[in-house]
């Protein structure tokens, strides 16, 4: 297996959570790259000791602890892990060619920020603002299929960093549109992202570490009735 | 000079807007590199068929040219630029250690999202909504001040990449609170950031290149009466 040689790392840790999308990327890319790690389930209700040490600012998962050291934000974990494990034997999760690494880190802030958040806003909007959050989260979407167009994967013919960061697409978003009452990601529409799912979630690391979808439902239609009873209770 | 070794790459340019915090962070990392590059002001009121070609899906300053390739979003452009001219010669900007590259990547995204709109925030706030507005700003701003205690620049003894990025709070974060109508920065709370913006603002390069200060000062009380005129006319 691909990245056998960069095993045994007793000291990688990841604190996560298992529906979330930030977390089961990390847990991707430490597969991908071969490093052994251990898994602590976060109780996102009742935060630990460490998570609180190991992230003060934002308390957040996923965390990486490597040794004596922590690191927050799940695009800088990603990052982190292709430095720290960089031996030949590793796969490679970025590009090496600087512009093609800067395309990458910019569809990745672009994922994270524009389509992610703005199919979390169609999800849980109702009524009038339904119709436009979705239409905006489209709009999103066909800048991801323009981008897929004609790859296999995001960076090329083996899966790497933006296809971990967009990852969230072949089991996420379908909860999205199942908890939130919608359809956004029509075959017909988004022809190169739908045949990307299928390519990614056949991926053998991938399709052996994906979490049940009833985890995810109930993570995501939780988060979805919270809100809404805030919503409901402002004044 | 530092970097004098490498100039010489003709087919550089920025598109960019003069009082833009996210532009001059740009121009001064190709400045500390020594690369030549042909500046172009944006009239973001009419932005030109260059900046819309090159930044298609944001059609934001800055967008950094080089021959064929387009890079956009700030951070990013400040990457690829120190992955670009990485010879012996050029300054370096981010650490070279996995770890530290990964504390500057956090710490420069916690800039942008948290302290530089939460400060923006606090400057556009009217009435109650402001106290909380800048006692949050205050908060971001107090995590900061614990990170650069006891250091001479934000990544140590040099200027580098997380200087770059906290570069408007010597001058922008003094004229946010001059239209905004408060202070933040106050000397006795933030000891340590105020040394720094002191230290920041006398390298050269930094100090032959602070737009003036009345530039800044339109442009921010521009926006603040623009956007206080949409909340007026908001139905």
């Amino acid at each position: 297996m691909a990245g056998d040689h960069c095993r045994h790392h007793p000291q990688v840790k990841i604190l996560g959570s298992k529906a979330s999308i930030f977390c089961m990327r990390v847990e991707w890319a430490l597969k991908l790259k071969g490093v052994e790690y251990e898994y602590t389930e976060e109780n996102l209700m009742n935060k630990s000791e460490l998570l609180l040490k190991s992230n003060p600012v934002h308390k957040k998962v996923p965390v990486l602890l490597h040794g004596e050291t922590a690191v927050s934000e799940s695009l800088v974990i990603l990052e982190c892990i292709d430095e720290t494990w960089s031996e030949e034997a590793c796969p490679r999760l970025l590009p090496i060619e600087p512009y093609e690494r800067a395309q990458a880190r910019f569809w990745a802030k672009f994922l994270d920020e524009k389509v992610i958040f703005g199919t979390w806003d169609a999800c849980k909007a109702e009524g009038e603002e339904k119709e436009k959050a979705i239409e905006v989260a489209l709009k999103s979407l066909a800048l991801v299929e323009e981008h897929i167009m004609g790859k296999k994967f995001f960076g090329g013919e083996q899966i790497g960093y933006l296809d971990l960061v967009a990852g969230w697409l072949p089991l996420w978003l379908g909860v999205m549109e199942e908890v939130g009452g919608m359809k956004l990601l029509h075959p017909g529409q988004f022809p190169s992202l739908h045949e990307w799912t299928r390519k990614f979630a056949d991926v053998t690391v991938i399709k052996e570490s994906l979490p049940p979808r009833e985890e995810i439902v109930n993570h995501l239609s939780g988060g979805l009735r919270y809100l809404r009873s805030l919503a409901a209770n402002k004044p």
